[in-house]
């Protein structure tokens, strides 16, 4: 393909994406894709084609075979897992970055890509509230984009362990231990995995909002340090996926930060992006997280109007990163670098290439500015309020929880007949499986101790209280449906 | 932004990347970026700005500020590091992917992200000349996009050592060593770092053009056994990053297969891409990587046409990954993963979420067919011979390795004067750091058991006979004036 094909194919394409917005915004796409497995096995040839193919064909295939699977995360119906965030901004952001090809393990593979990382972590920085410690002029703290939050994670874990090893030299592997609580991500559980080191989740309470407390983390640590064990690091939580409960953090920080050599790593991979609105912030337990965390994570690529993949890592000690993760062969070494004036990000996270990520944060921060920031997120939160209202009024339909930001969690509880808890989780594993087959909206579920529920989060550019009031419709009906097959049917 | 002003955004960022590449073509920009450090947050307000500001003025400042300090990686005259591949196909996959934001975890957060993935790694695979075992389609292995050649050797790293210490559960991690060469990438040095495993690197030998033995593997196995050690990986290499040298897979694949539960994986990150052509199968050892890899990588996004990131990772048993990384909470549950009648990749790698990298890798092996390909690959040798032969016939630079596949690596020779290895390293850095300063050529340096040397890598698609005279006769200038310079200064 030479340039000005690639200029004829790239304005198609520009159109194309276009179209699918006009389709999505009427919705007269569903969100959810109706494929089944092996459809694009079975559609595609065994082998990759002798020889190239025109361009029209490939770009043609991409409509008809590829559209047709996609579940589109950015649908103003799309209520599931969280939001995927998606703007034009960032999109163009992106298509500059993946023109430029630039790796940026090192300052010198591309100044522009590390500069400005460094330039819009202290924005984003800003926008939520985070100490100047944490900006990277700092020169002590500083952030950096990871892809994902497991991500992030496992990089704190990292840099936590090697603190931890080298204040505790004769600490062995097998004692070390990464605390979770049982609604933390599967981030934590996983970075153990990866690690090869153990992993407990202490528990947490519905009374008490799932959220941990400072006592139960004591207690486990007395426990653990009794049998010998050695808890390094502690993954706490702004904003569960479950049901978006905050741990407490000014509690478990304080007993954190009275362990030596302990860190907490928080988590707000989704609820994080919340604090760019001042009203949020006592809630996301702000103060705390800037008194006491060692590292903090959010995914501006969940709710923060960035495309995947930008998920936003900030440490108060790059050098806890640095001396986790540098190496630096011969053939990595620059002038730049050798003389210590520049950051090489590789030295920050696990691999060594990097996408050029930051272009597409900057297009939204200057795109949007904070104040368009902060009134999307304020309109993702009132539509939740929105429809916990409409739950709230419902005589088949309840909260499982108080709605948090943009989540509420709900179930079918019938209000005509007492049904026990394993009745209760019965009739809404029926209503939840009729519900996931409507295409029209897409919601998950979730487990929160026992009770089994339907998670609704909000979070779509394009959703509006129609959307909102829809999908409260074909819940509504699906949950009379569930109610009737339930009571229809005599118990096996 | 509304959906007509990204329409007229979208077709002026086709426009002005179509520019930056009719500039590349012309050799009116120079590959180096000549920015320096701090160059950006002097440009950038210290903060975000408070109200949302025109997209005009932000696409201009990507023109004005972003630019300038982009080191061109597909700029015909870059042969530095190896290429990072860049193509109007796979910018065009990269644009519909990121219009479509889909983590990807799971099939059902889009069918087509995941089935497409299965299919272009079978047709990648089916190009390389890889074992139909390692085929999606076999059912047992499998293969999968990872961001980096780090990400897939951590991986594979992650999958050794849990099936090592599941056939060996009585062994302490403080035992678990990773086994690489001196003259492997840092990123088996680095996973071993992030999981906080022993690292000892082999030595190879100039004389054996810097390849692991067998012999040499034998007796460190010995060695180590003898210590209570337990080695339970090796990463081998097809194409090192020093010279290109390419370990003896078949030797060093029979030791590791007598080692019960030990693993080899074979990072070919860059050379891998050139097995797409049966005349260098042989050299690269495919015969042994389909008869004793338990895992292959190699990257497209090297020189394999696809722009970053698209690592292609290979594993003989997609259990061993499966079973190392696989955590399925509630909230990931979906029908089709519970029935375990699709490929949920997130239990492939070590993040949840995920780009749609592979519709770059479709749109790149459709554009160009097999053919083209192989066209590409063969003119980059081609390319690199060329280079090699004038460097042959030269009176100032000398080879100082065989040339491997598209890489040589050079130094500064002088016939006229006998100099100790010692003189010709500081000759040599003296030579380097002038090739530096050029911006119009970019290489970088090495260094070979001792010895300091320059590298030079063909890659870009724009490369043609003329870049590489170019580049010859500056490195010559530079080669003169650095014996000028060396000569006329007294050894201090």
């Amino acid at each position: 393909m030479d340039i000005e094909e690639f200029r004829r194919a790239g304005y198609q394409a520009i159109d194309r994406i276009c179209d699918m917005y006009y389709a999505m915004q009427d919705s007269k796409r569903p969100v959810v894709s109706q494929a089944e497995p092996g459809y694009l096995r079975q559609a595609l040839p065994a082998s990759p084609p002798e020889k190239g193919e025109d361009y029209a064909l490939i770009a043609d295939d991409y409509q008809k075979l590829i559209v047709p699977g996609l579940t589109l995360w950015q649908h103003p119906s799309f209520f599931a897992y969280f939001p995927t965030a998606s703007t034009f901004e960032a999109i163009l952001g992106d298509l500059y970055a993946t023109s430029v090809p630039n790796p940026g393990f090192n300052w010198s593979c591309s100044p522009a890509s590390t500069e400005l990382e460094a330039v819009v972590m202290d924005w984003s920085a800003q926008m939520l509230g985070l100490d100047p410690a944490f900006y990277n002029t700092s020169g002590v703290g500083g952030g950096v984009l990871q892809t994902t939050a497991s991500d992030s994670a496992l990089v704190a874990i990292v840099a936590a362990r090697a603190r931890y090893t080298s204040l505790h030299p004769s600490v062995a592997l097998e004692d070390l231990v990464v605390y979770t609580t049982t609604q933390t991500h599967s981030l934590g559980a996983k970075a153990a995995l990866v690690l090869g080191l153990a992993c407990r989740s202490l528990p947490v309470k519905a009374e008490e909002n799932f959220a941990l407390r400072g006592e139960i983390l004591k207690v486990a640590l007395k426990e653990d340090h009794a049998k010998g064990k050695r808890p390094f690091v502690l993954v706490a939580t702004v904003g569960t996926t479950s049901s978006g409960a905050v741990d407490r953090i000014d509690e478990i920080g304080a007993v954190v930060s009275e362990v030596p050599g302990m860190w907490m790593h928080v988590d707000a991979a989704w609820a994080g992006i919340a604090l760019a609105c001042p009203e949020y912030r006592e809630f996301c337990q702000l103060d705390a997280i800037n008194t006491y965390a060692d590292s903090f994570c959010t995914n501006f690529h969940k709710w923060g109007l960035v495309n995947f993949d930008a998920s936003t890592l900030w440490v108060r000690n790059r050098k806890h990163l640095t001396d986790a993760l540098d190496i630096t062969p011969e053939f990595l070494r620059t002038k730049h670098g050798d003389a210590g004036t520049v950051i090489d990000y590789r030295n920050w996270h696990l691999a060594l290439g990097r996408r050029f990520r930051s272009l597409k944060v900057w297009f939204v921060l200057r795109g949007y500015g904070v104040e368009g920031f902060r009134t999307y997120i304020r309109r993702s939160i009132g539509l939740n309020e929105t429809f916990a209202d409409l739950v709230r009024g419902s005589s088949v339909l309840e909260l499982v929880t108080t709605p948090s930001l943009a989540l509420s969690v709900i179930r079918v509880s019938p209000s005509i007949s007492k049904m026990s808890a394993q009745e209760l989780n019965v009739l809404n594993r029926v209503f939840w499986s009729r519900v996931s087959s409507r295409p029209e909206i897409y919601l998950t579920q979730t487990d929160l101790n026992g009770v089994f529920c339907v998670r609704f989060a909000v979070g779509s550019l394009m959703t509006t209280e129609e959307h909102i009031k829809q999908a409260f419709n074909i819940l509504t009906e699906e949950a009379e449906e569930a109610l009737r097959l339930y009571h229809s049917t005599p118990p096996a």
